[in-house]
């Protein structure tokens, strides 16, 4: 099997690659060694290590995400918002030992007031704009870093990034309230009440945290009702910090199924229907798009 | 040399105790075999490494903090506010294998509605008010899990706890915002800028947070500026939950240095003159007077 281009998705903790071909994507494969743990010279072993099956002639890999931070394989520097989400004149290009690879990769894009970046998103946004041409509206994607993104005219307007899912990961497992969580375990009413919670008492919400440790002690709340209303909690203050993005605007989530769906039932809450789309189907769109116009 | 009493403050990492005789403080020792890390049979010989050269004759051992807790030696129940900080009548007895020891520890305070819990600041809410007889007003004591008390005629009236100083310690240590920040270093107006930003518009703290790593990808805010603002900011929204404790109100800190210098600078910059009490010396004075009581 030989690849016609690859596209890698390779962030802090792992790298994901994939084999395209005449017929879309012709084989998938995968390790743990993101960006997070390499020094630069080890970035071309790692990478070989997965789609050296797929090399026989001189291969293109386009590669989106952390590996082109400045503490990456090499540093892809940010493009300033506004503009659209990829540039295939903009690609980064790496120097490698093996003849064979053809490596590039996809800058982020910063914003200068109020200061903001994003690495590996604007990917997803080139697909999601890919998978929806001419789209107008905001696309929001939940995850560690959370990003609300205002598009127009196919250009990224303006961002916004919340620390929402390294908060809830922070504080469920390393903080005073791990010991009133679970890992597991839901209580969708609970989710909610946190939810309206911050949502309307956005001041309220440093007090609103060590409340669930003491409601576990004092009134027996479960631990799935405890982890549902943290998760209710942060996000309601995100979507309270995020309203001028959402605020009578027409929504996207690009994210995982289950965060997508905590979020499209938050912003249903608010009277808002948004619709869903896988992320990764949005990375490969969005790296097909780049290597399409690439090769144009 | 015999001690009179001794007066022991048991947190989650320290143990550090204090032989009381007729002048006061005789000796001090500590050890580093706090709460967190000891099973319950473990806890006689963790005090004695500690307080055995001041033993003779039987004597009695005043503890307060999370020796009392669930998970500590034995548990000391909460006593429901509103009532006094401490209460002689309500110590819990420990018993023990050595004969010499009379372990007794003061009890947590619950609130119902909010629910919260404190253990060890009842402790320093009753010596502060030792110190400052008839004293109404709101007590602050910054620290892991900051909280704010209201006092009046001598007895708790309501309170509120803040995760602050924890989640400071997570975002600077343990989040991306740690690559932003150093161990050190300050810078005053950051400060002032962070707690006003958080104390004017609460609803954008959670965007506030990433933006102090973006702000040192983009425009080279320094490490100290940043750790000054994100201390700013995580106050700003504590004080912004708080208002209700202080606004109007004669406010006094129970704190480290340090921190309450902080808080004294942040309450300043809203119009209010805080004082500041030492918070050992808050603790010494609430199991000083426990033990008078208890001898009367």
């Amino acid at each position: 099997m030989q690849a016609s281009w690859i596209a890698v998705d390779w962030g802090t903790s792992n790298l994901r690659a994939w084999a395209m071909g005449q017929t879309g994507i012709e084989a998938h494969a995968t390790n743990d060694k993101g960006m997070g743990q390499l020094k630069p010279d080890q970035f071309e072993a790692a990478l070989l290590e997965v789609i050296a099956p797929w090399l026989t002639a001189r291969t293109t890999v386009l590669a989106c995400g952390m590996v082109g931070a400045r503490q990456g394989w090499v540093e892809a520097r940010y493009r300033a918002v506004p503009c659209p989400p990829t540039d295939p004149a903009a690609l980064t290009r790496v120097t490698t030992n093996d003849p064979r690879l053809d490596v590039r990769i996809a800058p982020g894009l910063s914003q200068d007031r109020p200061a903001d970046v994003m690495r590996g998103e604007e990917t997803q946004l080139a697909g999601a704009l890919a998978l929806h041409p001419g789209f107008d509206g905001v696309f929001c994607l939940p995850g560690t870093h959370s990003k609300w993104v205002h598009v127009s005219a196919g250009e990224v307007v303006s961002f916004q990034t919340y620390m929402t899912g390294e908060m809830f990961s922070l504080l469920s497992t390393q903080s005073v309230l791990r010991h009133s969580l679970t890992a597991e375990g839901w209580d969708d009413a609970a989710f909610d009440d946190g939810l309206s919670d911050a949502l309307s008492r956005p001041d309220r919400i440093a007090a609103r945290l060590f409340s669930l440790r003491a409601e576990g002690l004092l009134h027996a709340m479960t631990a799935p009702q405890a982890r549902a209303r943290l998760s209710g909690l942060l996000i309601g203050i995100e979507l309270a910090g995020a309203k001028p993005y959402w605020l009578g605007q027409s929504v996207k989530l690009i994210g995982a199924q289950n965060l997508s769906a905590l979020y499209a039932r938050a912003l249903g809450l608010q009277g808002l229907q948004a619709e869903t789309e896988d992320a990764t189907a949005c990375t490969l769109a969005g790296l097909s798009a780049l290597y399409a116009k690439l090769k144009d």
